[in-house]
């Protein structure tokens, strides 16, 4: 069986995939029999390409890795502006989409899901906002065109999570889970212990490419925030907006309450739960002390992870460290991108 | 579609996995639409029944719990005197094979999963016996009839390892994994941490019935290295005897070592590992020191985890822990049964 791949955005992730695709090209032909090309891809603000006889994937990283436009090699007999035509025009069976996150309106990523899914590609996304928005209407679409629409890297940047609970737990009742899902923030707290202020502890998480300019978005808790409400809303099938999670970041957490925290044998982790009992959903994301008994006490620096109590296995968790400052880096969100791709070639 | 299962073995952890049988049966019926019926019954002790019409399971089950023979349930035309006329006659579609391990040969469960799959049923156990002596034959014969041999409990007791790296880690190749794979090891040195002796933490070991009287299996390392053999002859379908794992054991560590070793800030851990490179894999067991940098450091009392290390995603742990005691108890084992069993219907 032969996939024609379109890329929606061609960041450092979707670069990533694309060089993963090519290395795993021979397992992919000797264990499932797949084979693949590249139709189509959207760059931010280096054009567009589409080609249906397949695009040279090489000459796109290069062109793109040198801040060159990709549109020389465009091949359409349509006129080809935008990602939307990118996906009208290619041809794809599968569509990658890693279009910049817009957590509140899940947008752009929704269209081009939706519309994808409409033309009967499986649609694979490592993005938060079209779970969070568009999770149970995706699910239903991909359903009733026989596709799929997949998000691995969504939470614990590629790290399996929704695989392991789909795959490994069949007929399990989730009851709670409880984890450490923003690496910035733990970084910052785990620096803070060794003695670094705030500031100081930031700007080495900014340093190292973890942290945005602003850091709002991870320091008062909503990307951890909108990571429980994807959790919740696809685990138990029970939407959930962030707002409704109402995180409480880490700013209010002192020099002073680390270190006698620490002198307790404990440490502040920005802790994400969720529990259902009686039928309701409690969630929440805000700093916790913990201590060694807990299995995110030795969850430090860019390390994340989560726990999982079910009705049948009590504390199972799952934990991902990474080279110091690279957890949910690019090489591991692309395995993500690509372990869906491969679980649904191989169905 | 109906499947007719026959139960080899009817000790704690095969009636924990009949009773969660039945209460999940809705949920096998609404969700894969799925229905059973017990046709044979095979016990250490107390006789063996089979009836190719289902058997009464709560009329198994209260005359097993209150040590009455099981014979007096059997309806078949043909003589039933053990497990291999309970295979042979009962017709069944799926076996789950919970006779006594033995690990150094793997029987009699072996010939067991064998004449089980050659009369085209789909095996299922939690033996590391015959996964370590027999993985890729029983493999091989159970593709060459389209059915299934499953094993998820052999390691871990039942927490989710196997299915996990099987489906949530696709064209992931393992580089090496490290872990705690021996709860009564772990509860003795959690135990000596804390100022016991070793004949104290022992004896606490086997009052709450995770050692076995004669603990030489657990403390030597044994248990341990049969399951590392377990893994590597599976996760890298290359064939290792526990004997090659060759095991050292917890009898030479002291408490003076232990005080120390808490001085310095680290631990004592019964390690398991496994590294492959340039072809070759090297093994082992044995007494490690670990700091709190390590998931292990972390795994106290029964707690079982393992890190894997992948191509893809750097450092994976999985762990778990369940009730002081409770780590790999009947319940977890039987649902890892029950997960192989409700994997292979759903399919």
């Amino acid at each position: 069986m032969h996939y024609k791949l379109a890329l929606i955005g061609f960041g450092n992730v979707a670069r990533s995939l694309a060089r993963l695709l090519v290395r795993k090209q021979e397992l992919l032909k000797s264990k499932y029999d797949v084979t693949f090309s590249f139709v189509g891809i959207s760059t931010g603000r280096h054009g567009c390409a589409v080609n249906p006889n397949g695009l040279d994937i090489q000459k796109a990283l290069d062109l793109a890795e040198s801040g060159q436009d990709i549109s020389s090699l465009n091949d359409s007999q349509f006129p080809i502006a935008n990602s939307l035509d990118v996906i009208q025009h290619c041809g794809a069976d599968a569509l990658f989409e890693n279009s910049p996150v817009n957590t509140q309106t899940g947008q752009p990523a929704l269209d081009h899901i939706r519309a994808a899914l409409n033309l009967g590609m499986h649609a694979i996304t490592a993005n938060k906002g079209p779970v969070v928005h568009g999770y149970r209407e995706l699910t239903q679409l991909a359903e009733s065109k026989g596709k799929k629409f997949r998000f691995e890297s969504a939470v614990m940047g590629g790290a399996p999570v929704f695989s392991v609970m789909r795959e490994a737990f069949p007929l399990a009742e989730l009851e709670s889970f409880k984890g450490i899902f923003n690496a910035t923030t733990n970084v910052i707290l785990s620096r803070m212990e060794s003695g670094e202020t705030y500031e100081q502890a930031l700007a080495h998480a900014q340093k190292i490419g973890l942290a945005e300019t602003d850091p709002t978005n991870d320091v008062d808790g909503w990307d951890a925030a909108i990571k429980v409400a994807a959790l919740v809303t696809v685990l138990w099938d029970a939407p959930i907006t962030p707002q409704e999670v109402n995180p409480t970041g880490i700013r209010g957490i002192t020099t002073e309450m680390i270190a006698q925290a620490k002198a307790d044998g404990k440490r502040y982790k920005l802790v994400c739960f969720a529990e259902k009992a009686d039928g309701k959903i409690k969630v929440g994301v805000t700093p916790q002390l913990v201590d060694a008994a807990s299995p995110l006490y030795g969850m430090m620096d860019s390390s994340t992870g989560i726990t999982f109590r079910t009705d049948v296995i009590l504390d199972y968790s799952i934990s991902v460290s990474e080279k110091p400052g690279m957890a949910g880096g690019p090489v591991e969100t692309a395995y993500g991108l690509f372990a869906d791709f491969a679980n649904i070639v191989k169905e």
